[in-house]
């Protein structure tokens, strides 16, 4: 049953207080009549007969009432019909694919999460997310019919209208893939794509690190570094749909570096590093650990064992792929006190705050969330950016690490696509 | 006479329909009641009751028919009444003092300018102010009464609930003086206080280089740097006043410098230079200067003479300070092609880039203007900037000079007055 081929749905929803009614019923579900007259502001004729047509329409249904007596004659309970209808959420990643697929109350009812191989291209990228999607969709027992809407991030500078990715860092052949056009075959309801990072901001602000924050940005920190940001509870994406790419900033050249040699997002380029990125991502931190590692042996200190990353709090059905085991072997022998591993992660807190600090500079956040492989870090990390970072800005912005860890993405992917079945829901027929 | 004063006002404004009328009879002025008819899509006896409403009320007055006169029955033509009552733009930099006084149809009718000496106080400061717009008034014919609205700008971060600003550049002694209830003594209408570059980049929307803009970034660049943003037509402040704060951003240390040893924005320190604009600020272009025609007369090669600073296109009755010599002389020179002068001019376009290049990294605006002192060094900076700044960055931004130069400030601050006042005039009366 889809919004867009139901008969009944305008029909009810072109009442300006079903929609309000609606809203409040899936805020407060199961509630009484009473409970969404105060919800809504509305009288008691007016919210029943809203609750009717929704009822009607197959968006809410009565609570069995014998299960809510307790004395006097028993009150009427109406609860949302979240599982009348699905989204979709998928992370599109270099090294895999994650799928979501989440009820309308946001529920997410199954995850399916598959390894791409490093000679992938795009096509066979593509393949692998029809294929994720079509496990996560039998994993719930659903159809593409059941499906309202799909969202699909990934890494990138997205055009959203397109439907296709513009420049695609890290996956080779992914550029100009009608990859909206591709995934139609799944549903005919909608498919949008959005940049990963803007999704994981979205995903945290639902039900991450920053609930409901107004004045966020989400920096991702791996391999590559960019930003997600919300200004006034919105994403933010810039002009081009290119906000946030703090990763190309070049921070670390000395005052009369010469100028670089290529433009450092070239079509063909971006696949390549920027300068912030190339000078404190887990590639660089890596060779700083393994140069300390060397030291380590060389002055007879064993150095600590690899220690498996910490599950991220609030992680849902699926994990992160681990940073790389130097990496990790780094910030376990932090958090054990190694002198020598504190180091390490001293300097790449230095380095890592130096272009943070530009970014929050220009945007003046409430809230900082850090997210991406390295957040596993934890506190220890955590508290070295702290500490170089706020010297370096005028503000005190919140620094939080992300809660949902490597499944911010997909998780701000259902997000977006609930706010798009709920626009279409809940938009004015006129609009 | 103030709107807020009126008995007649409220009862006008009260009528959507006149609400609708004095906007587009203040856009078409002089106008006939067809003209309001096609642009409020109202009909002829709503427009014909609107204006009625709108003449008792002062705001709208009948143009003398007989000058209108061609053939046949003459029209009515209705024009706004835009002297009924007037805002008050300040710029307060550390130099200066300008105040602008316009009508409400934003018509600059006086201007008045004061030079500060090196050793002004905040105290000494403000009370040049309150002279200037007396000054100003004077000139104008005008009394406070007259005053809908007095918008004041100045360096720092200003908090604009508590009236007063809490960090104050270049200014010994401004900080935490209660501006706005020092002005509060000229008139009894709203004072309004905003960070000086925030309102530059409302003017250059308003009527300077990038006019109707809804993705804007204008960067002040003189002794200082720092930038207004406009996000989706609105100016963007941050969540704690402070965004755009590039001049403080540590873009040349090179990899393994050593972090600042003290804060860079500590009350006592912000009146000291940012790592950026110590780098490429007007004093660090006298120095390059200097170097260069130190180096001219080792050479034997007579450095260009001094040249005037070019007035900027479009200024309005006041003019800016000029630059320092040093600096007006090096672009001079460049302009007329003189080799070392060149080579200057792109050694401070190169290090400029690179820090607007972080700032448009994060941001993707459609537009960028470069205003301040050095906008005025023109074309050759332009073009040197563009040459540099492009292989840096991923998308691609106009990048044009202020058109306002030293008038920004005071005209944004008219518009923001203008803003204010019609936010009064039109707002529901039940908000």
């Amino acid at each position: 049953m889809q919004p867009h081929e139901s008969a009944r749905g305008p029909h009810v929803l072109r009442q300006i207080n079903a929609r309000a009614v609606l809203r409040a019923v899936r805020e407060h579900s199961p509630a009484r009549v009473a409970d969404l007259m105060q919800a809504t502001g509305l009288s008691r004729p007016a919210v029943t007969r809203a609750v009717a047509e929704l009822r009607e329409a197959g968006l809410v249904v009565d609570v069995d009432e014998t299960a809510q007596v307790s004395m006097g004659r028993p009150a009427q309970w109406i609860r949302f019909r979240a599982e009348v209808g699905h989204v979709v959420g998928v992370d599109i990643g270099s090294h895999k694919v994650i799928v979501m697929v989440a009820d309308l109350a946001g529920k997410v009812v199954a995850a399916q999460q598959v390894t791409i191989g490093e000679g992938a291209t795009g096509a066979g990228l593509l393949q692998s997310v029809r294929e994720t999607i079509a496990e996560g969709l039998a994993k719930a027992g659903l159809v593409g019919d059941d499906v309202w809407a799909v969202v699909v991030g990934t890494p990138g500078i997205v055009e959203e209208d397109a439907g296709e990715v513009s420049l695609a860092p890290g996956i080779p052949g992914l550029a100009h893939l009608p990859v909206v056009d591709e995934l139609r075959a799944i549903t005919s309801s909608p498919v949008l794509i959005e940049n990963d990072i803007n999704l994981a901001v979205l995903g945290e602000r639902w039900c991450g690190a920053a609930v409901g924050s107004d004045s966020l940005v989400f920096v991702h920190w791996g391999v590559r570094i960019g930003a997600g940001i919300i200004i006034d509870g919105k994403p933010y994406r810039g002009a081009h749909g290119a906000a946030g790419e703090i990763g190309f900033a070049d921070v670390f050249s000395g005052l009369e570096a010469p100028d670089p040699t290529r433009r450092v997002g070239a079509t063909s380029g971006m696949s390549e590093q920027g300068p912030f990125e190339r000078m404190v991502g887990t590639q660089a931190i890596a060779e700083l650990a393994d140069a300390a590692d060397a030291l380590a042996a060389r002055n007879g200190n064993s150095p600590a064992p690899p220690a498996p990353p910490a599950s991220p709090e609030g992680s849902v059905a699926v994990s992160a792929r681990p940073a790389p085991d130097a990496v990790t072997a780094v910030f376990a022998a932090a958090t054990e006190g190694d002198p020598a591993a504190l180091a390490v992660v001293d300097r790449i807190a230095a380095r890592f705050a130096r272009g943070l600090a530009a970014m929050l500079l220009v945007l003046d956040p409430g809230e900082v969330i850090i997210g991406g492989g390295l957040s596993r870090a934890g506190e220890t990390l955590l508290a070295a950016i702290e500490r170089h970072l706020r010297p370096r800005i005028l503000t005190s912005p919140r620094l939080v690490l992300s809660d949902l860890g490597g499944d911010a993405v997909a998780l701000g992917a259902v997000r977006r696509g609930l706010d798009h079945v709920e626009a279409r829901l809940l938009a004015h027929p006129d609009a």
